[in-house]
């Protein structure tokens, strides 16, 4: 920092800053221009765009300049807001159907590939075989979803599926099932979708209709339902056929209590949000959602395995996993106690607020069933301590080789950047950051790559981030996603395989 | 909520359905389209569009259909979004230059009075002063200002001085002043900008240039200059000329000690985010703003003040105050200690996370200086409790004559949506409030109308929230708009008085 | 503070330092010396000694001598701890029965009217009375108690009825009924008893006997008792009889749900410890306890209601209330929800670590059922807070006649040294007193002078911290003992009418 | 747990009810008639008597009690309180002079080996070495000690050291060095010694003399001193020679800095309570006390370091350790923000009563200093979250031959029952212990036995609690002991080589 009275190097010119203004006035421009168009496109002709993964619709003007400035990260430069105005402006008289757009891909390999052709060219080429099927006759109806449940994680998928909602949206919420409380039940509900002190006002309009005890929200009809258990509902008596049944309250983890749910005319399948007991498929997307098959009863497995696992499997690939600690620094969650009272758990019944608590978790284990080569490898456990949300997972690792800190990192960095796994992890470079600046993350797991520990020995630790919450309604969504046969793919030439992208496709919560 | 299985009554249609979520699609494809006539209009022509008060510069589709929605409790009925975007068509064509414009205003006056005329008509006749001015020659530079300390208020000024940038905005922001520490200070600072543990990421792009010792955000070149005392800078020599010096250190509080900026060359005016002492002018905007003047230093009262006595005056002046006791409820801040230690004030030293601790306020005190009617009838102390943001104030008062709470709610109410004082006082009804759902509130101070208490007689009890950060910050920043002289009008047709509304042009934090 | 370099003045001389230190270990010495003496007169002869109410029953050779400390508060005198162990010593070898004894009211008196007598002379003057019985013949069987539910109300009773066990204890805490939940429960809940993360660990030790399902505590044996319904219960086979059974669950609050209590084998009364509603008289101890007479129902009331009555009380009649309202700052609790989820009351669903959140109390109303001269005139709310434990009441108070703050505080100190309330109201004059320093009072209620505004008009506040769960409990407890019939007196000398001050006779938790 | 009409066996007769309640008393009685002669043979004859290591002076007749009881770890049998007493008696009439005395080892000793002759004809050969010395003249004078700051571990020094004055203690607490600040300084320092949000009220009395700038606590007085720099303080002038001052501020660390101190007149020694640098030895006690030897300026290592090398000295000796990582989970301390804002540390200027905030610790790094054969060995980092007080340490460590559960536990369980380290490690198992359990711990670190993860092989899991201000405190005053000489001996036939254990003598605060 200068002393009070700087050099004359220190002096920015008023030319110097009205240019810097003028700069970023253009971007703004152009991505205000993008609005329309990428509603346009994604609601018409269910073309999903995105920026080097960043999703763009929903945004706000601000929001898709920050997407083009984070593509630096992969391209060393950044996709200009003009650039994808262009393509965009292109792809809305394309006549494209169903179909995910990454304009960061795009804008380079045009870039550095195709010079000689125009941008239109380019983009003819590209989507030739997603053409001529604007008249949305190849769609498919959306597949009926059930929330059973409506806590935290209810809320969260709910928000996720209204954030997605529209005429041609691949899932459709349909129902949400709730225990029976009191009269004013309906608009306690509406409520608590509306604010949450954690994840902020709800980004919508919800309206209730007491008489026919639904909830409208953002052109959503959600009918609600209350009953004690999953078989004395009907869903067929509300219009309701084929529904996946996503069950948030974790009172059933083996198959034999969750397939009550299957009882329920209407249900046809069932989706987990907890570690599934027994026979239940554990599935981590990214990972093992190709296993999902015809399986009635499917569970997501628990946050912090979603967390792990990806950036286990990174490792492991790399390096290969001898054995490893996983330690979980919690945030409290409503199955503990505010102040000390009974709890038919370990530690769970002490004062949430004011203790570090022991608890022990299965993630561990359960991410040796996602990655088989780990099996006997891991042990795990978990603190839990006064944070609202967010936790982080400390992943003490022995590796088969030595391995030094940017190598490691690099490897973290890539992975989420352009691997597979890119929508699951995420990495974060930034000698200021702490737990709630990952609060709504829309990745399964956040590494913080200057907490790193690889002093070139085996030996290496990692430390994950995850929104416990946020990050892990995204993987459950993924797999609501996969189990409703929803697989929209990029252009083949967007390197390497079909990815099911769309659900990248909205703004974080 | 209905039995598991519903009535005929309860079942929607497909077609229902439909309808509903077309009609949501329609609203948000027209709020789409109004984008980047929003941006267009704010940054070519100084038009600054809102809808019944609510800030649509800035803001994402959804954030525009809300504002809409929230139209509802000004006229019962929703100003469509569709005929906002027809008014901004019109608009955008018109040449216009530096005006508000309330599209609720204008689509509900269009609609009740001038029925036989078309809607260009209409506007052409509501605009008629406003237009011909276009080439902007009639607009004056850009007032410099400086922040004299980064601390909470500092930088969420600075946040909302960015989000108001632009070619032609009225302020500009330069420079701030900052005590040295380290090397890594410049990155420090702008990592403190760039992420917030309680009001988020920042909306915009930080770049740190530290050969320069600047931070550029969002387009606007901020020099940062470190010092110790305000006599020891230089500002003219960062080409920075007669700026107002906003301190929000606390560290002076009497004219005396605050006239020490008026040394730096550069300097002209101070503007104090704290209550200040002896004849240093107290202005809370909305009540005294008039007075301000050509003092060249000046306070913004505290949060306090500033929450509290927007409502005292529409009380006063409804059903006159006799005497009153304000007992705030306060979010802890940094002036405490976090854990007990040392600290010259008294209880502020013991650990602020653990404890209810009575401090003393100046607020009551303040709010009898801005309403002299109140002179010697109130009193007033402080709880500081561990919340980090938010704060309430119970206000008891015993009024000239008595009141029922229907009555009494209806005139705050009102004084929410309609009268002058609209830009400071926010009206909430809803069983379910917290303060957490108050957070990033850009008004002075929000009346929680389900806690009031009147029953009839002289003795009332209001309960007004108040984001002490955000919705301070506000206030602080209409009062340097006021010393910079911006006074952009509403047409005067618009109901009365022309109004300074420029500053409530955009999205919240 | 002196300078580095004190001047001569600052030098004090080891023998000053020498002469200090004796004094203490003199004091510390006669303390000790008193512990046998405090135990045998408690247990031989039922002698409850203390010092200007401060009990000595179970405290610490350290706490004896903080206990002759405070006593300069009553006397400007502190009476000296050699005293207290002369008159003890005196009292053990007098074959008293059955009596409370004020060491400092003894030892003043003794001071300034008998100078011409003996120590002995004088104690058998005032003992007159309650010798001779030291056979224990009229000691009455001690009262059965059972606490239905062990939440956090119920297991600080458990403290307290366990800290006063012991031969000829008044009231035996016989057993504690729960819900059934699993197998490890008894284990669970002797645990809760051992640990409390607000109160600390038990002053004693608890011993498991799962054959038999009890857990003896310090010499107390408890029978745990699942049931689901206070109606399934025989106390009579667990040879209790004739119980007073405290239900601390607050799931019933009128007469016809209560009653069920009555239908069990064994149960004679019922005391409720939450408010009563209905025909349920409302007790707060020191104010109507003389009105319980043979209700077979009683409600304790609520905290907040035994917080604030008494201190009503004192101001009412020394200057008449006209007009008030209570705003009760209070710590979170078990029946508001860690993180946002359903709650069927209004606001209590949300986050309690998060949030201040507006609650109806009905403490005031309950004040003025209580103190009849105030129907009508006081309003009453609450905001809870994220602190664990300890509320603050803040009373607005518009007074019959003005008056000053010295004044106002002069007679609320008089109240808590030497009114009929003393053991209600208790009063702390301290720049840095806040919430967590009043953890374990035994007083319902702790004026906070410094805190007090009263600029000589009518119009005052004050405010009256209260530890929610540990100074309740104890005016629960002297609910009981007044509905067991426990009335011990002191002696007639000691000033006024006997006072049943037994119950103040053991330390703090 | 029974059902609500219980068997036959449920059913506890008065009788046995009765002989429960007295067993309880007499144990009281014997505990009670203990006091005085603990308090006269610790004061004039400087015997300090213990229970299997816990301490008795100064204790509560229940904190006797309770010492009793916790010696059936020992043991597998308690040792009766009436035993104790025996043996107490005994000693009062042996003038015995400066000794420690574990009255768990002679009366189990006595019971086990000696069953032919009598107590006293044991006790007399036992302490045959260290009777006919009680004149006293053999005792060296005390050594003074000076606090330099007085925030959180200073004033836990403070407590300490009062609690353990005396006329014969051989450490006098003499001045305390602050910052200058304003004119209520004194006051204000002393109620911070007199009430803490997080250890509760100081046992003892405290008085201000504003005049000479002393305070005096249980008879200790203490000259507050104010400057600015170390090297500014004439200990002389204030009567004070040859002290060793306390660094507390953790100002300096290294060498160059910390000697400073030493220019002051009167200063000796210094001892730094937070991790030296360079050639500043780091001591742990228990670990290398032994080579402090005439070092001017000693370090006491920090908090952490001393929590895990005990335990990982005992593991190592036990089974090797090949490698490890160390992971704290940290309670938030003053050295954080309490709402974000600059900080020059990285990450520490975020809020800390919000997040999980990730710091580097150089814990490890100093455990391997500490225990040389883990050189290169170790791995650690720290998470503080928002907890005020007692922190966690998780050690992942990979041993050199594999362990199972039972017996890893028990190898630490007999460390803090019999070994040399039992003062610095403490073993709990309970299945409910949380945090603040351990809130006031006297021990360096708590071994979780219930949490240890340890599966047969190499690699295990322990975690390792610690009150990160009174149990590093106590280890500051072990090696502040060791400066100053204190070297009490307890009687070599007691089992092994003579042990400096005065320091257990009092209780905990």
């Amino acid at each position: 920092m200068p002393a009070a009275t700087p050099t004359e190097a220190g002096v920015s010119t008023a030319a110097e800053r009205a240019h810097l203004q003028r700069m970023w006035d253009e971007k703004l421009a152009a991505a205000e221009a993008m609005v329309p168009l990428i509603g346009r496109l994604y609601r018409r002709d269910d073309v999903v765009p995105s920026v080097h993964g960043r999703p763009l619709v929903g945004q706000s003007p601000i929001g898709i300049v920050k997407a083009h400035r984070s593509s630096r990260r992969v391209d060393e430069t950044e996709v200009p807001v003009a650039t994808s105005l262009a393509i965009l402006t292109e792809l809305d008289t394309m006549g494209l159907s169903s179909v995910s757009v990454d304009l960061g891909d795009l804008a380079s390999r045009h870039r550095r590939d195709r010079l000689g052709s125009t941008l239109r060219e380019f983009l003819d080429d590209e989507f030739f075989l997603r053409r001529g099927t604007a008249d949305g006759s190849s769609r498919t109806a959306p597949r009926d979803v059930v929330l059973y449940g409506f806590g935290r994680i209810g809320r969260m998928l709910a928000r996720i599926l209204l954030e997605r909602a529209g005429e041609h949206a691949p899932l459709a919420l349909r129902a949400v099932v709730v225990r029976r409380w009191g009269p004013d039940d309906l608009v306690k509900r509406a409520s608590l979708l509306r604010r949450d002190s954690i994840h902020g006002p709800f980004a919508g309009t919800v309206t209730v209709d007491s008489e026919h005890d639904t909830i409208t929200a953002n052109g959503t009809l959600m009918q609600f339902i209350s009953a004690d258990s999953p078989g004395a509902v009907d869903y067929r008596a509300h219009g309701i056929e084929d529904a996946i049944v996503v069950d948030t309250t974790g009172r059933w983890r083996d198959a034999e209590g969750l397939e009550q749910h299957l009882l329920a005319p209407g249900a046809a399948r069932v989706l987990l949000t907890a570690p599934g007991k027994g026979d239940v498929p554990n599935v981590v997307h990214g990972i093992n959602h190709d296993t999902i098959g015809d399986d009635p009863v499917v569970s997501a497995a628990s946050c912090t395995t979603n967390a792990i696992v990806p950036v286990l499997k990174v490792v492991s690939d790399a390096y290969g996993i001898v054995h490893g600690h996983v330690e979980t620094v919690h945030s409290a969650t409503n199955d503990q106690n505010l102040v000390d009272n009974y709890h038919p758990a370990d530690r769970r019944g002490r004062a949430a607020g004011l203790n570090m608590v022991i608890t022990a978790t299965g993630a561990a284990r359960a991410a040796e069933k996602a990655l088989p080569e780990l099996r006997g490898r891991l042990t795990g456990n978990a603190v839990r301590v006064p944070t609202p949300n967010v936790s982080l997972a400390v992943l003490h690792l022995t590796l088969a080789r030595p391995v030094g800190r940017d190598e490691l990192n690099g490897v973290l960095r890539d992975a989420s950047l352009t691997s597979p796994l890119r929508r699951q992890i995420d990495y974060v470079e930034s000698p200021e950051i702490v737990s709630t600046d990952l609060l709504g993350s829309r990745r399964a797991g956040i590494v913080d790559g200057l907490a790193t520990i690889a002093d070139g020995s085996e030996h290496v630790v990692l430390y994950v981030w995850y929104d416990n919450e946020s990050g892990y309604s995204r993987q459950v969504h993924r797999v609501l996603q996969e189990m409703a046969g929803v697989r929209r793919t990029a252009p083949a030439a967007a390197g390497g395989a079909p990815r099911p992208v769309r659900e990248e496709a909205h703004a974080a919560l």
